[in-house]
């Protein structure tokens, strides 16, 4: 089994290899900020966008290749607050006004997944996508500490301006839902996605 | 400032070097068998232990390395289910028996945390603990997914037998609560527990 991640996300690799998958990464080159709506919505939208750009690409330029059977993941989270989208946040300044407005609040972060199979012919290509939501817990940094977590560029990087698992850790007192939402992936429910293709998990565990 | 990690934990470290602290691993060698009580309790009870036993190894030791800052950390996670606690599993057979039991049920995770600041004398030493706990709702796998899951090893080496960002992410649905908990250290408790001793958190990374 081929396994396509088609996000540039390292926080979305790494949490794959860590549960037994190592992917490869195809970057689909979506741009993400041609897109609006509700946020869960647009999560989805751009989700299926990567997928099936990468998907496309892929049975066009190698027919043979297909012949092991192969499926792509996208994934795209945005944070909803107040109704409103944040992704990466543009500069630094927005980061820490971003920080001192969400600090002590609660936001929901929406992951977006697609999962694509692939066939030989593009007509055959099978298709799941759901979305997967946690509520996020902010908790309250001081300005000093606002500052110096922005000074390190972390925020900048991902959607929302924080992470869970790194540098961010220390500021978000806790979640509801799946931490891997929140961190770009959620494996519980991309397990119910590869079970809706026939895939089971132990299968794609490379250890 | 010497930030010392009074666990043998793989996972603990890796969570404080993910946030920036890289800290000298010096195992207690307390043996958590020997304890009993409420699972939250215990948890409490035994991180207390680890950090008192390499606290008084290093004031021993080494008076003059004390001329530098140095804090301990010991924590100690245990999961609780219909009130029993449940550490690491002793075997294959016990750690599927106990996932066919546990499967879409929920359990609370409980990590107690103790950490102490070192003076030169021992009768100066601060000390402060405290204990986070966290929902953990478990999914549903089959049969065939516990006995493969088990077959991996993983779950014999963690308290609860189960991760929640390794192999064992794609059978939890959920939690509510610091993910931090129930991989066996809370960073935002971590923060208060500084906070009380007078240490901020960006003064502890090393990047």
């Amino acid at each position: 089994m081929r396994f396509v991640l088609a996000s540039a996300s390292p926080a979305r690799r790494a949490l794959l290899q860590a549960a037994g998958v190592d992917p490869e990464v195809i970057v689909s080159g979506v741009d993400e900020d041609q897109e609006s709506g509700p946020p869960g919505e647009l999560a989805l939208i751009l989700a299926e966008h990567k997928a099936q750009a990468v998907a496309e690409r892929l049975a066009l330029n190698s027919a043979t290749a297909l012949l092991e059977p192969t499926v792509v993941l996208g994934c795209d989270s945005v944070l909803e607050r107040d109704g409103v989208a944040f992704g990466k946040p543009a500069s630094a300044e927005e980061a820490v006004a971003r920080w001192c407005d969400m600090r002590g609040q609660e936001g929901v972060l929406h992951t977006g997944h697609c999962l694509i199979a692939l066939n030989h012919q593009p007509a055959g290509h099978r298709s799941v996508s759901a979305l997967a939501s946690a509520t996020v817990r902010f908790g309250t940094p001081s300005d000093t500490e606002i500052d110096s977590y922005v000074a390190t560029g972390e925020p900048l990087h991902v959607a929302g301006g924080f992470t869970l698992d790194r540098l961010g850790g220390w500021f978000v007192d806790g979640i509801d839902g799946d931490p891997g939402t929140v961190l770009g992936l959620s494996l519980p429910l991309l397990r119910r996605l590869l079970a809706d293709l026939g895939i089971s998990v132990p299968s794609l565990w490379t250890q």
